[in-house]
């Protein structure tokens, strides 16, 4: 006769997940706002559709973090990853015009207890926080043998809204519109598993070692935070300054700007109009990759493209400061042609 | 000096990910509706909010499928898992009320290749498609060290909608009222950790046997299908015939009946007002688990449970025939007691 068995003898605990549960109540309490209508505990979450626009469009996306958490499983730092999530998920719906209104989480893991599951979260819902978005509710899922000790994954959902006559939809690009770059922080979310092979492979670092060409150490640089455009665009969107937005992700600049660009029309991108930063330089020789593979996989150091009307540009400029420069224009044809790569 | 690296010699391959990505474009707009704005390649799905409602409120949820993943890879089955995620998720938000408006996906796999991507996300849509719910978009993660080949993880994220006057909040409960129970179609999504352990290593069966007491294999039997409610259930909320819903997913009944109680009032269920079906008994046996532990765990057979007046219950059972039984009563006071266990 074999002993009785319980669903703790398998490894997951369903106290742990209650306490777990329990422990995020105040992190999704403290995202909430006036249209937040449910609380912890409700199988689904409720958001009311914001009152005062006319015809309220909603705008989701779904991302994950990818193989960055590995960086962060080997650091031992999981504070982070969940801003990187948020702000990439915020930049997705940013683009097509849209504010954020709520977000939901999924994180698999094969282990509930400790410091680990408070700490992804708590990056979640800060940057939720950040970006005036409702963290509504999550999933936080028990998968003892699926994911290692210490493991998991990380995935989430946005919900924004946007008055329908301004959505940013690329239809209203021309030939001859202007295109300014903004900074990325670093690699954002992409290019992570070729990024680790060259650090931790090619270059036999480690996640404390200081990375090549820095102050910071690999932990530091490889970990940096996905950088939310929010803040930065809203106001020139706002202003109707804005004909398109490109949010480059995986694919890097040639894989992205194409998506908002209508039939007929391409662009043509300066590459030697910012630096490039030292990171994105080390990557590329240490793992000894083409440049041409290098603007295919990676940001390169620009994390969102912005398309003005060329008499709009210079106030466009201004109005960023340092944190934009002019790269390029759109012109007839189809495609991106990096010049100078 | 080292070759020159690509992201595809590290295995992330982008151009495997656009085929996949346009192969699954037809599924996405088979699932669109008049409200759906946006097609594939946009950084954001686009869905209108629909007219006609005079105080709309958004109900969203996120979940994912669990271990009953490892089945799926077990049996090389994989175009199931989807529809389990859909249906689950539009359970979560049936019983606030709302009915689904638009659903995205998260996959997660090392490898893009074959048939097992569309299978999935196949799944994903005609579930979509039978719960009336666009696909709006999703995320197709690759992560080739993260995932063993063949494997994946599945998660989903759904958005519904309610007026704000039919919102099920469990706050018309009381006293005296009936509580009937909806048959689940097996396990639903839930204690898969446990029903594998049993299965596989304490009766030792293999995907293909014959389960015991069933004419079905084991495969057939785990891997049956999570019901969707909405097309039961949704009838019965449209004429205002329901009180509270209870979809009985992890946690069993106890941990998710008290969910839609309102404070003070409790739950006496009848445990022997209906049959348990057989593969509740065989996990029970098979791994000596106490009957007390199994109602914690599992649904015993119940996947829905409806609180109705009890000047109501003999109408709402004869809309569901015998796809319902009376099982119990809302009291006086908290928990709930499983009568009969």
């Amino acid at each position: 006769m074999n002993e009785s068995l319980t669903y703790k003898d398998t490894g997951v605990d369903l106290e742990a997940a209650d306490r777990a549960k329990r422990s995020l109540g105040p992190l999704i309490d403290a995202s909430s706002d006036e249209n937040t209508l449910s609380g912890l505990g409700a199988f689904g979450g409720l958001y009311a559709v914001p009152a005062g626009l006319s015809q309220p469009v909603l705008v989701s996306s779904a991302d994950g973090v990818g193989t960055k958490l590995k960086v962060a499983f080997a650091a031992g730092r999981h504070d982070t990853v969940g801003q990187d999530l948020v702000n990439h998920c915020v930049n997705d719906i940013l683009v097509q015009g849209a504010r954020p209104l709520f977000f939901l989480d999924y994180l698999a893991t094969g282990d509930l207890e400790g410091d680990v599951v408070p700490a992804i979260v708590g990056g979640v819902a800060r940057a939720c926080g950040e970006n005036s978005c409702t963290l509504l509710g999550g999933e936080t899922a028990q998968m003892p043998d699926f994911y290692a000790p210490g493991e998991y994954d990380l995935a989430g959902f946005i919900v924004g809204v946007v008055e329908r006559d301004r959505i940013l939809d690329g239809s209203a690009v021309q030939a001859g519109d202007r295109i300014v770059a903004v900074p990325s922080s670093g690699l954002h979310t992409n290019g992570y598993t070729l990024a680790r092979t060259i650090v931790f492979e090619r270059m036999a670092l480690g996640v404390d070692d200081a990375f090549p060409g820095e102050e910071r150490s690999v932990a530091d640089v490889l970990l940096t935070v996905h950088r939310s455009y929010l803040d930065t665009m809203w106001p020139l969107m706002e202003e109707g300054m804005i004909r398109a937005l490109a949010h480059v992700t995986g694919g890097g600049i040639e894989g992205n700007l194409p998506r908002v660009l209508p039939q007929g029309l391409g662009a043509r991108i300066s590459c030697g109009s910012w630096t490039v930063p030292n990171v994105f330089v080390q990557l590329e020789q240490g793992g000894g990759v083409s440049r041409t593979e290098m603007y295919r996989v990676f940001n390169m150091g620009v994390g969102m493209l912005v398309v003005v009307a060329r008499e709009r540009e210079a106030q466009v400029l201004k109005t960023l400061g340092r944190d934009s420069c002019s790269v390029g224009e759109v012109v007839e044809g189809a495609g991106v042609e990096l010049v100078g790569v």
